[in-house]
């Protein structure tokens, strides 16, 4: 929860990183980006993070009939983001089990002095066969998450 | 265009109508519904409009795989929404063809006084068979819709 | 959490209810409700339930520009929705404090047997005032929340 | 509507391009993209466009209250897109007036050959003051836009 984001410096440990630019439509009639949004973005962050470890989900689901799909989301909403804004997303994994991998992702406000925590989730997704049965995570797809 | 929604009363050939409370998730900054949200809300009441037929859609996709697609949108925007608002949704089929239909579709805030035109909308949603290839629509959708 | 939700009957501690139709926009290509979407038709839910209560929170920005938001919200998704499916939301306060309140909110599937639970959530929501900074709640609106 | 969006290239009078990544938020129970979601795709992509000239709505909202809203979308679907498809958006200025613009944007699928038309829209945006009145462009925008 400390660990601080590094949208442009290399930091060696540092989380998988994704920009998310705030447009209107990301927006409500608060001014503000709406709560249900950033579960979004973390979404687009977590494919990103998959993707990079070589892990295509269109692919996955034509070839298998499996996806992963959240089992439990816990968000905590820090300050409000609003139109414009500029985000940086990182993602962690957390715990990886046979059936289940848990991350956790921060959503930081990109301006000129320290990144300003928005918002952070603890996100479950387990993997479901194409029936959306619960079942183990494919051998291929752990090889490539550790 | 002229044609006047009539929420409560029962004019004879008034369109099908359909109820739309505007929430949070439906407006943007601008403090207004944004406007590809209208497209959402006219698909509700296409989706009404079908069921009241007797059509439904999702039993259709696991029988046949098909379904209607759009294939072109036609959209004024009036006057704004905004939070909390009360809209009342028209669909009237103004073109049958065998593989696509023509809608015409409104919407308007209701109020005290007579409802006040929001946004219109002329829709040709097209048949696409399980590959997603445009096709004829089935008899079966054909013999309730007119 | 056993709570059942109990749709058209009248039990007499029964929770706020409110029904939601899954239409093509609330789902992804899983063939099923996307996760985000629950926080919608929770937000749905949490509306109308304040509504119930004589609270409208468009006028209320109008007059106070204060509103709530959320500042927590944790979410355990049980089984998936599909197109056309009926759910039943229900909203229950849990906590209420002089500047956030606590809901416990469940989607459940309508169908011919007992209600299938979809997914739950606690949200805590916060007031903030004109310039969104976190103050009391309006007496006003404590006074119709108990 | 014959104009060839060219994403990697450099073609002298390019329409101003900006790159869309599908994930699962976009897509709906069909399979494909869900076509109120090409409205948000072409909004980011004229957001994009405008920032590129210089103009920054949030900037503007703040210190005019003025903004761009839609007054009529008309929208061609081609093609579908899926669950990982990467669309090049194109944003052309057709005509611009006193009060409005049109803008002609297309979206076509990357992909190795050449690239796929999928969706097309002539968007009209008009100026509205903080009150929400259709009324001039400010000439500072009007400056940057040509």
């Amino acid at each position: 929860m400390s660990r601080v984001a590094a949208p442009p410096s290399g930091a060696e440990a540092a989380p998988f990183g994704w920009p998310v630019r705030v447009y209107w439509e990301d927006t409500d009639a608060g001014g503000i980006v709406y709560y249900a949004n950033y579960l979004k973005f973390f979404e687009r962050a977590r494919t990103e993070w998959l993707r990079e470890r070589g892990i295509h989900q269109q692919a996955l689901k034509l070839e298998t009939g499996g996806m992963f799909v959240v089992s439990e989301a816990r968000v905590k909403y820090v300050k409000s983001a609003r139109l414009d804004d500029e985000l940086w997303l990182t993602t962690s994994l957390t715990e990886s089990g046979r059936a289940a991998m848990t991350l956790h992702q921060q959503a930081h406000l990109k301006h000129a002095g320290a990144p300003v925590l928005l918002c952070e989730a603890t996100i479950r997704a387990s993997w479901v066969n194409a029936l959306g049965k619960p079942t183990r995570i494919p051998q291929v797809i752990l090889d490539k998450l550790l």
